[in-house]
């Protein structure tokens, strides 16, 4: 019962912070890049938690409008700086990169795959034909598009061209999905795990990473979609932390705060959450949410819903993320952007 | 405080079942209209319900499938006649139409009052030029865009037209939202009460309506957002009704049954309720949603989302929209078609 | 010399035409398909047509006006038994295909293959889920992008999948380039040749033929755009055309006929041609275009056009592609169709 | 019959230079803004003529290529301070503006009036509110669609608009015809004189002027069509005056230049031109140009046509478009960039 719900987030935050942070295994680092909150994620062991053993990276957007087109460039830099430790670390730099966005271009809450790949310098033609300056390494891109729409597995078009076609490693591109409302559109996660295309509009599909594929496989995805369960999950889970606090602070004073910030993180007190809420309240988050998915899944009336703001969110975090891909894959840019 | 949530819905049909279909001041029937459901409501006197007095339709699409094209053509028939009773009635057959797409073309879930004007037969320069065969009336249409791009009132733009062109009524199409989730593009609203452009994604705007434009408006629309308050409501209420169903047949044959259908208009038995959810399940419905919502708009948390399938719902959903209005005010179209 | 303007066109008809219809080699025949003109051309030899040896069908839609619903589905019917000819000729008959959207969705004129690609039906997941109703056959299909957006050659990423993924032939479908003002966007050539990807935009790519695929290729396109010494080579023809047809046609009642039916195949006089045109109207056709052509090219002033329609014409054309596909490669359609 | 041709062409430029730059009444002046050449015509007297009197400036884009961000920028700052020379020149400076974009965004080389609206900065809405900070002008924004679209003619649109809400001052912005090939996606012409809606694509409309509209309308355009005959007419032209240019430099050593520049608008020999293209060589451009369309456009075969590259040129060109509005409409921009 308990791998039920897991697979809903795409996130290896989500899980670690679903366990309250203490989890043996892994080790947590969190870091400052360009004004941004950076989380780093090594999942030594994973007999505690269901992702894969790897390092993931989580650039926090929570508070952050990347709609202003200078902290577009704070975002990119960020990443840029991410994907290239991790090229280092693995030892990738200037290696030859095969890009692949995956999803659907025709669904907007699918399309960040696709839209990265419209804006990623490619050059793999130009050094086949020895037409390519100094700064830029060797990169091609593609969108495989969905199986709905192919008839083939994504997996399968993937690996006929990695085993064809002379790459050192990927580098893949998907929208993913997340367990929490604050985290849609509001994350990006970096990791050398790889993927697994679909996850993020529901349907799991053969993973591709450096096990399946037989290349390092690095995957960035942001959370575009949730469903009905997390977001009634979420609004109980709040509601509940709100009525503990109120609870809490009853001095007169406390009427005067209109709004008061709720640390979602704080515990509360099962003899409040029983008194409003029964036997239900007495459930802990993950049994609330199992249940609430056992009932609703099964009547279809577990929406699958994205924020009504996706076209605007997709097209400029697609920007970025192409911008933090071109950055890191080719010295050249920076240096042109600087001078 | 019973205001506020009612204006989360522009659909007539929610209110009413709000109130559990019995309101005095209002009539209620029901057709079958090429084999689709259609509820009319007369609200003949509003001091029950929050919705202006006049005629509402609601074509239900619960179960229908309306991305085949068989079906697509049914609906279409359907919102034909719907519109032709209107017409009829307030004696607009064949009058001068002013047909407007309300909402943002590159916000997916508000793009369907543009996208229908996209598919629309216009005449009305054909008639001015004296080239219009028989069965065709005089049609004019537009996309007005919304305030935060054009930077002046969507009201004021229509009017000016209105005033200086020659029409004899409105047709208004926009994106509405809805406080169900069952009804999410799942639902065609016809009334001839007008509008209130943007209402659809949050941002009232003035009215549109004969009392304002001093022409008949007659307004079509379709609600494609929900927020996160009326999904976390939803799915407490059936978890809820869900439970209750459960505790009431307990007979061991009962356990086969692995997905019942739930009545959602069943009523339920408040001790069970406040067994399982404490004080929080002696609240009404509309309590429950008072409550959630006061909780989490302050916070930011209240999201406005909409189903990952928007793109292809709008895209197909504008089509017969489209459609059931070129028949309705075009004679002509269906006998070429049934020819 | 020869050789340069032949590569201006991806028609075998063109080149037919531009040799009179009279080339040793070539069967020609003629067929009305449902209201359409086809032309047949069977290349057996090419040592006078710079075009493979194999079978090329016209479909001419000159004067057709497929905008018209009714006549769209007039040309998907041809079309289809067009292609169905070549299938049961070449045995491919139900048998597991590969569809091709060849060119760059993002350039109208060459966006042809993707769109057609978006309205295919794809089937080849059903058949590995043992998931699919009767009439169908096994298809699946793809759009592998251009190099300029890849960085990989469009003929390495198809090899790749095709000697990976089980198939049996592929038809491919593009955007190609006449030298006749007169066919753009009104031509369907559908051909067991093969093709070379990104002719009709002026890069020649490796050829996708049974030769380099191993697998039956056949090829479906509609050319898109035109070249300014095409342009110019056709507008002098024809005003040579029309200077010839007035002074053989000098009687005082020919001065009534404001706009005569030119014949485009008639022959000229040549005296007339050297007076109106001096030492450029003794020039063969060819030569004109040769002459034009050495001029231009390198001054940078040959451009390449695209009709103003294209958007309308490349939506409707893709659609009628699609539909043409899919009742040839899966015999329920039609069933269900006429039912 | 001159005025036949005129109407071919919206540039002021395209019709001096074909009266060889020298007529009465036109006062004409050449800059470089910004590293480009900026030339302005002041038509103080239009009988020799077919422009409206006024001012139009002409930014020549011929060898630049607006596809890099570094030479947009340029672009923008140069367009901007030609809009702004007019502001001053008309004292319109911080006055209320509506820009309209005319055209179908449908149609490819139709739509940079309707993208360029999607760029501009909109304030009446938040000067409505007074929450608006300084540097910001009152500034509207509108794409009324095209007649065949909406039925209306666009000049009664904006003219109902114009008259019932407050503006001091039009910036209409469309596409545009020529009738040379060198101009089409690389001229934006800048004038106080309004302009003719839908004559880029052909269908001359009421035009939109202070004459009309009753508020001074700056009228800003980039050809982005040109027809059949043009094409012709300046091939044609471009080969008499390569073969004029040939025969006058034939010392041997002439023979290694292989792609020489011709300059276009040098003299040509009309004894040349009679032997090499007999009668037709001894007529004027224009006549050569009468002749061509006299014939073709009857047949049908006048093609409208637009580079293939015309869906990258709109998108960058929009962009640089709506660049240079908001920086001559909104001081305040310039220097947030600056800072």
């Amino acid at each position: 019962m308990n791998n039920k719900w897991l697979v809903r987030t795409d996130l290896a935050y989500d899980e670690v912070l679903s366990k309250n942070n203490d989890i043996e295994g892994i080790e947590t680092t969190n870091f400052i890049v360009d004004d941004l909150n950076v989380i780093k994620h090594n999942i030594l062991d994973n007999t505690n938690i269901n992702k894969p053993v790897g390092t993931y990276y989580t650039i926090d957007l929570k508070d952050v409008d990347f709609h202003d087109s200078r902290i577009c460039e704070n975002i990119e830099r960020c990443l840029s700086k991410v994907i290239n430790e991790l090229l280092i670390e693995k030892n990738l730099k200037n290696k030859k990169c095969l890009l692949v966005g995956l999803g659907n271009i025709n669904v907007t809450p699918d399309s960040l795959g696709p839209y990265v790949m419209d804006n990623v310098i490619v050059t793999k033609h130009l050094f086949s034909m020895n037409n390519i300056s100094e700064g830029f390494s060797n990169v091609a891109a593609m969108s495989p598009g969905v199986m709905g729409t192919t008839g083939m597995e994504t997996f399968e078009v993937i690996k006929s061209i990695v085993e064809n076609i002379d790459f050192d490693f990927l580098i893949v591109v998907d929208a993913l999905s997340t367990n929490s409302i604050e985290r849609v559109n509001k994350t990006i996660q970096i990791t050398d795990t790889g993927i697994s295309p679909g996850s993020g509009v529901g349907n799991k599909r053969k993973e591709l990473s450096e096990n399946t594929i037989g290349k390092p496989v690095i995957a960035v995805g942001v959370p575009t979609i949730v469903d009905a369960v997390t977001i009634s999950s979420c609004v109980i889970d709040y509601v509940l932390k709100y009525l503990n606090y109120v609870s809490d602070n009853s001095k007169p004073s406390d009427k005067l705060v209109v709004s008061p910030k709720i640390d979602l993180n704080a515990p509360t007190n099962s003899a409040i959450n029983e008194e409003l809420f029964g036997e239900f309240g007495k459930l802990t988050e993950e049994e609330k949410r199992n249940l609430i998915e056992e009932i609703l899944t099964p009547s279809g009336y577990n929406l699958m819903v994205t924020p009504k703001e996706i076209d605007a969110d997709v097209e400029d975090l697609s920007k970025i993320i192409a911008g933090g891909l071109n950055i890191a894959l080719h010295d050249g840019i920076l240096k042109t952007i600087t001078e």
